[in-house]
């Protein structure tokens, strides 16, 4: 059931995050070469993965598994877990304390469970299906903002796509009166469109471990996301826009004027 | 002794903190009106600005304080304080957990010490001048980043610009391989830039108060900061431009051919 799985994936999150949060300490106190600390990064992303599946293969033996780190692993339940053991990890190298362990769970082509937590500022997002959603256990609602200048939106930008796909966006939303917003986490970001601390979120691509998540949780929080092909992104990522319903079509307008086909994407 | 005004200003930016933070836990946890959101955030901003003057009064009774919320009260002793109770108030507002206390101290058109405090990530970068910069204690460091494709550059964003100016500047940064990084508190992104998370920060306008401490502890850390008339700035903020010294003189071209002219930011 979606809520069981829900609460699992929240004490799997927060169990991952603590082991990360070590790492993330680790390396601040650490002097050591750029090598060595690249390679403490890597191990962090690595072993916080390879902890969040150890837990899933034992709790949900037969459910499949998809990380960043370690690739697709098949289940036959069909249910699947999707994790990004670190998102944010440009801002986990170098220190800015603003990243978080993201994992959803995938069922029939719809995302059932989403978690999303944040270990420095001790903040866990989550929804299942039909269950609303949650900020350490309190409802969150996306924005009721009905205008681009009352708010700011976060703008993703990634290796992947056109580098002009964000720029194009940032000049859109700011000569429509807007402000944009990237602390360079995409799950965060996602995280604060759906509990109204942003009222939206745009970028040209997202891999299914960084998006589903968030938009689950920003769809149970009464946010607007633009349909998507779940079982699709699950290999090939998305299109992401979602946000408050007041903003969400100017969003998407704006997105779809800013950004390169996304063939060009992949 | 600018020592001597650093240690006090510390302990006082964490005091300072405690209470901002009593305030925005309040706001999480607060069902309000969007008014009733709105009088607190301005509660807070006004109340830890008269916690910091009140303590700044007994401590240094003849130095003259300049605050974001209270203005300037001159004094006789050739010392300014100047804070930023709240920088990051959009996100204060919100809820997004990124925001910080910033107290700095001027004396004869010099920035002597410098505080930027974050109570939710607790860290605290200091410096004075000569004495080099800290973060909790640890002495922090520039990025020795010599290319703009290695790291991310703050960009910051304000109502009193030209909206333009930031778009040019996002624009130019990619075009040149570079990543934009804004998490809308300008004292954290210069203390990110200080410290080596962030390879530099430009913003087209910044009021004295969001700005002296970032700058005081960039230059102690190895970072190169434009030069500023600094007895002018606190009475019209500044145009920043911060950066490791391997990329320093590029931002600053980026900064010269994106911005309008300074004079129509006043």
């Amino acid at each position: 059931m979606a809520s069981e799985r829900l609460e699992f994936a929240s004490d799997l999150a927060r169990k991952a995050g603590a082991l990360a949060l070590d790492y993330f300490r680790k390396l601040d106190t650490l002097t050591v070469t750029q090598k060595g600390h690249q390679d403490l990064v890597s191990e962090a992303d690595r072993n916080v993965e390879l902890l969040i599946r150890e837990e899933l293969a034992k709790a949900y033996p037969q459910d499949g598994i998809l990380g960043e780190e370690h690739g697709m692993e098949e289940g036959e339940s069909g249910y699947t877990w999707v994790t990004d053991p670190i998102d944010g990890t440009a801002n986990f190298v170098t220190g800015i304390p603003q990243w978080c362990v993201i994992i959803a769970c995938v069922h029939q082509g719809q995302v059932i469970a989403g978690v999303i937590h944040d270990p420095v500022a001790n903040e866990t997002f989550t929804a299942y299906a039909g269950g609303g959603a949650y900020l350490n256990g309190t409802p969150i609602k996306a924005s009721s903002s009905d205008s681009l200048s009352n708010g700011s939106v976060g703008v993703g930008f990634n290796g992947r796509s056109a580098v002009t796909d964000a720029v194009n966006v940032v000049g859109a939303l700011v000569s429509k009166g807007g402000i944009f917003f990237r602390n360079a986490s995409g799950g965060l970001m996602l995280a604060y469109a759906a509990s109204g601390r942003l009222i939206g979120y745009v970028e040209s691509h997202m891999n299914a471990w960084d998006c589903l998540a968030g938009m689950l949780i920003t769809q149970e929080a009464g946010g607007k996301v633009m349909d998507q092909d779940i079982s699709r992104s699950l290999y090939h990522g998305a299109r992401i826009v979602v946000g408050a319903p007041g903003v969400f079509d100017e969003l998407k307008e704006i997105a779809e004027s800013s950004f390169a086909p996304l063939e060009a994407a992949e």
